[in-house]
């Protein structure tokens, strides 16, 4: 299949120099050790693009959809869009006094970021509806993509983008190396998840499909505006995540990747439809390289789609026995 | 540039055959006359595709948008979509009595599409709504494509699909071949859009913005179900199309079509961005070849967009002195 100068963009946006990318055509997942996951996730691309096979799928109906934190890169020890909604809380709280009244809020001045995590998703979006409130969609994402331009995680010592997960980098290049359209399916905001998804991932922004909060039209000095309004008015997360695809995508995958039970909808919705389909669950079990984390996280928990995984034929990746490296500058 | 399979799978659903491409590379614009109009759209396109150049867009910016009543294909005497909708009442009539006591939709019933539109957009939306209500997604499309298949305009004996402006279609394919990523933005329901978008434009669904209808999710005999309510959760058209570009593509586009007043808000912010911009408005002033309409028809007004049009720079095309063709049969 040829390639297009919109692919090309995107694979060196991807940091895939010319000399890995034709080690990428011998071995086109160099990251991933020999195992059942690596093979069947060959073997699903084969069946799919093979014309003439049973499992054929035409080009326009090959749809992947992956969940961002924990499947493509480090959600541990919080979100990182939630370590970014707290330096936008410390930033503007001056201006706001009122705030150190409100427990969730303190927790999150004080860098407690457990404690916002306990107040859940609705915690989470009310905070983070604080600091875009006003903001143009425009504004929102620069201001994220100033942030993730010189934060760096406290573990590694490294920006957030630089924690992706080198293979799934590759498994989506893969697929869209085979025509295959890749989309992300997060429960972050739409716009921070924008604010890097090119550059990082290759995906651009009408291919992320995220949470989102209520847009007002306006006019301001002769110029159309538009502000986001603190309130949520959709939360792309389980069983938000169908509802996403069908209204921004339009298709049923045929292939989804995620890690937690926020993915749960996600992953049967493209499983149980007809014909050949792939669910992949990202496991995190490696402490030493990454982070173990399953049943008892606050963060990406994962019980009823592990426990799910067997009787759906769901893909379970072992971080530590599946992935050869985890980040790209491994 | 190259072309990948994908986009040469969609010129072949536009019913380009290969001699046809092949003029094409000679002259993109065929069924364009000579004159300001496809001037201005072939300089355009070169400003912002030559490297180097002061107009240079890189290839991931390059968004255009096109209304599509009007815009892409014929919209008088009314919305297809409404037709579309007069037959389904028509269908669920006879188990839905109570319906003759509503003045709309006795109108709708009795083929008094005039008596509908006087209704307005909601009066249009709530018809609409009960003839999906409790419907997927996908049976929505399916509907929708049974019944393209099959109907037939009134005036031209053809398939509504077969009513779409050849000069459009010469247009999105010159975008698509260099570099733009092309999406409608349509005022109609998304999924009826969806139905015929990528057979009759070349556009996958997730690159169809829409007016929507809230989604529930649910379950029914071990599998996830969408259905969908009455109520319309998004209505794309005027205000609501800039949000709906800000929240489904992400980008501000660098070019819009339209053909309404209802494009005025799109077209504004489109043009009202930084740098080279297109803005154009379809003119039906051809009622021999098609019809003739402006500031007084209840199908495509067109005033507001028609009188600032000089001062904000937007073309206007005239159907009857720029398009050599109207329909791809002709
Ligand atoms: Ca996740
Ligand atoms: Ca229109």
């Amino acid at each position: 299949m040829l390639v297009s100068r919109r692919r090309l963009t995107a694979a060196a946006a991807l940091g895939l120099g010319f000399t890995r990318a034709a080690q990428a055509q011998a071995d086109p997942l160099p990251s991933w050790r020999d195992g059942p996951r690596r093979r069947a996730l060959l073997d699903f691309v084969a069946a799919v693009t093979t014309p003439g096979g049973p499992d054929f799928v035409p080009p326009t109906e090959r749809i992947a959809t992956f969940d961002n934190d924990g499947t493509l890169w480090v959600e541990q020890p919080a979100y990182t869009q939630l370590i970014f909604t707290r330096d936008r809380l410390r930033a503007l709280a001056p201006a706001n006094p009122g705030w150190a009244q409100d427990p969730v809020l303190r927790a999150a001045l004080a860098g407690d970021l457990s404690g916002v995590l306990a107040a859940g998703s609705e915690g989470t979006l009310r905070l983070m509806g604080l600091t875009l409130a006003g903001l143009s969609p425009e504004t929102a994402r620069r201001l994220a993509a100033e942030w993730l331009a010189t934060a760096r995680d406290a573990r590694w010592g490294r920006p957030y983008t630089a924690l992706v997960y080198q293979p799934m980098l590759e498994v989506l290049a893969l697929l869209r190396a085979h025509g295959f359209a890749t989309f992300i399916v997060s429960g972050g905001g739409v716009e921070f998840v924008r604010a890097f998804s090119e550059s990082a991932y290759g995906i651009p922004p009408h291919q992320v499909v995220g949470s989102s909060f209520a847009l007002q039209p306006g006019e301001a000095e002769g110029r159309i505006t538009l502000a986001m309004e603190p309130r949520a008015d959709f939360v792309d997360d389980g069983p938000g995540k169908p509802v996403g695809i069908a209204r921004f995508i339009g298709r049923r995958p045929i292939a989804a990747f995620g890690n937690s039970d926020g993915d749960w909808q996600m992953l049967r919705y493209t499983t149980e439809g007809p014909g050949r389909r792939l669910g992949m669950i990202i496991h995190h079990d490696d402490a030493a390289r990454e982070y173990a984390y399953d049943r008892q996280s606050p963060v990406g928990r994962l019980a009823r789609a592990l426990d799910d995984a067997p009787a759906r034929g769901w893909l379970v990746t072992s971080m530590r026995q599946d992935w050869a490296r985890i980040f790209p500058g491994d």
